[in-house]
């Protein structure tokens, strides 16, 4: 190991706004507490709640870093008090409270995982966030089930490429909704077994007729908006629609009737706010269940564009952008 | 036992429409098949879903008895092959898929359970639909739990009373709504810790009062229309609203960030379709837990009055006019 300096590049919010706000600063090296430890970042996965962050539409909750930055792959740098998994050199990634925008960010020992068998830090930087994302709604919230329906609004997000990735490892049946062609192409590589062009295809009716009419079991679905009407449509009886964004807008219309008569269960999360007891849960269970499969490469996370770090600001145009397919990553090294 | 004769009285819905459509007729008496009972009718509950039925908004499920009648009480007349729980003579309440106004019903013998030690045919009559409706929804489908609050709309209503009860008795805080002062005491009586007049009081803001601003954990809601959008701000983080109808409007606008961000889960179902088996299991659930508290009166059905199977039409009126508090029963002896 290096001994760890007093002081760091990261990447700012100076003030909110656009991208070009993004400013490297010196900061100082943050100090593991209790329980938490210190890696020095190799890559840093790039969020769009990072960039809700930066227009200042979601502030960092309490006692988290300002920097914006959710998911890190590293080499932890020094363990707290009582950490005993972690030793100083190994190779892990993990969630972060925020801070990961930076070259060193402290986790909780309990969100950090080894880094999987045989990949790089920027790959290992693109999976905590969208896999711990759709691990907890679509597995352990909406109880997806082998030989049942998935479907997936924005399928070429990182959220919806490790969503085909899991539902087709589980055992369901994949569907995804994206915006053009390419992307469509894009998710049946990846193994949906049907992607709905949203802007020629109405998603209720496709649905229904891949699922001989009986709809979704269950739909994961970041747009809110109309989507959350026509969901209801889509799902089937006893289904469960799980909310992790309103990015089509939060106040909606929805026959609620439907909701009753099919028994649907409506429901939602968002996982940076949750206590580390819970993301030390999921992580345990992603641990058992999914880092297996990243170890035989049967699923990995689709990379789209890896940016430097000081460069954050393009990494944030592109995703504004949406024509991105799957993660951006920023390179710490 | 007497003998059991070819034709029977009944009440049909002639043709649809207002209370006078429901006329008293010559009917068939209904025979047993494998696992169904047939029940000499006492007493038939009445309820909302009996009121649409008549209109000819809620048509009877196909097999399902034409005649309106979800529930009675009475005597076992004859069981069908391989029913063993059951004999002849028994004292039973049941849940029945339509046919209650008549003096011969047939019934699923899952689906029925022993009269409650010291009750009326009239009081065990009104058992059966709220029961089942409040034991699956509050506790089973909304996991209220002891020490939690349940918010209740519709305080008064067969379903309210029997929430209160119920509510209380599994050792929940009990909130309802109400849309007079007499109401409010009658449901204040009857148990609730506090009864909000919706007339003069915003709910949502003495749930939270009440409370101490954290919100009901479990809502039992039929009215819909804007209480969706209420519901969500009344309820806790991790909250429970169960919709079992909408009778305030189906279609309604709500704001699904504030159901994303507190992760509630907005469901509902409704009884009637639901295939014997199911209602089974609730009866078995029914049986183990709450018999024994009726046996003691510890809980009891609220009686709001007792009309003459032939006047089935002036219950009918009673009902639609809203001044009722608790059950209304037909008297078939």
């Amino acid at each position: 190991m290096t001994s760890i300096p007093d002081k760091m590049t990261a990447v700012a919010i100076s003030t909110p706004g656009g991208p070009q706000v993004l400013k490297p600063e010196q900061r100082d090296v943050p100090r593991p507490e209790a329980g938490e430890i210190l890696i020095q970042v190799k890559a840093a996965g790039v969020n769009r709640p990072d960039v809700l962050q930066r227009k200042g539409a979601y502030p960092a909750p309490p006692g988290a870093s300002d920097l914006p930055g959710l998911e890190v792959a590293g080499v932890v740098a020094a363990v707290g008090e009582g950490v005993t998994r972690w030793n100083v050199d190994d190779r892990v990634c993990a969630l972060t409270p925020g801070g990961g925008y930076a070259e060193y960010a402290i986790v909780h020992g309990t969100n950090a995982l080894p880094l999987p068998q045989g990949f790089t830090f920027s790959e290992a930087a693109a999976l905590p966030e969208t896999f711990f994302t759709v691990w907890h709604n679509v597995f352990e919230r909406g109880g997806l089930k082998s030989g049942e329906t998935l479907l997936v609004h924005g399928g070429t997000s990182g959220i919806g490429t490790t969503a085909i990735q899991l539902g087709k490892a589980f055992g369901a049946r994949v569907i995804v909704t994206a915006g053009t062609p390419e992307k469509c192409e894009a998710c049946e590589k990846l193994g949906a077994d049907r992607a709905i062009n949203y802007r020629t295809e109405d998603f209720v009716a496709v649905v229904k007729e891949v699922t001989g009419g009986k709809g979704a079991n269950v739909i994961l679905d970041m747009v809110g908006g109309d989507y959350v009407a026509r969901n209801y449509s889509a799902a089937s009886v006893e289904g469960r629609i799980v909310q992790i964004a309103t990015m089509g807008g939060a106040v909606a219309s929805a026959d609620f009737s439907r909701l009753m008569l099919k028994r649907l269960v409506h429901t939602g999360s968002t996982l940076r706010p949750r206590p580390v007891e819970v993301k030390a849960g999921i992580a345990a269970g992603l641990e058992a269940q999914v880092w297996p499969l990243l170890a035989t490469r049967r699923i990995a996370p689709v990379m789209d564009m890896i940016f430097p770090l000081r460069e954050a600001w393009r990494a944030h145009e592109r995703m504004e952008e949406g024509d991105h397919i799957g993660k951006i990553v920023l390179d710490v090294a």
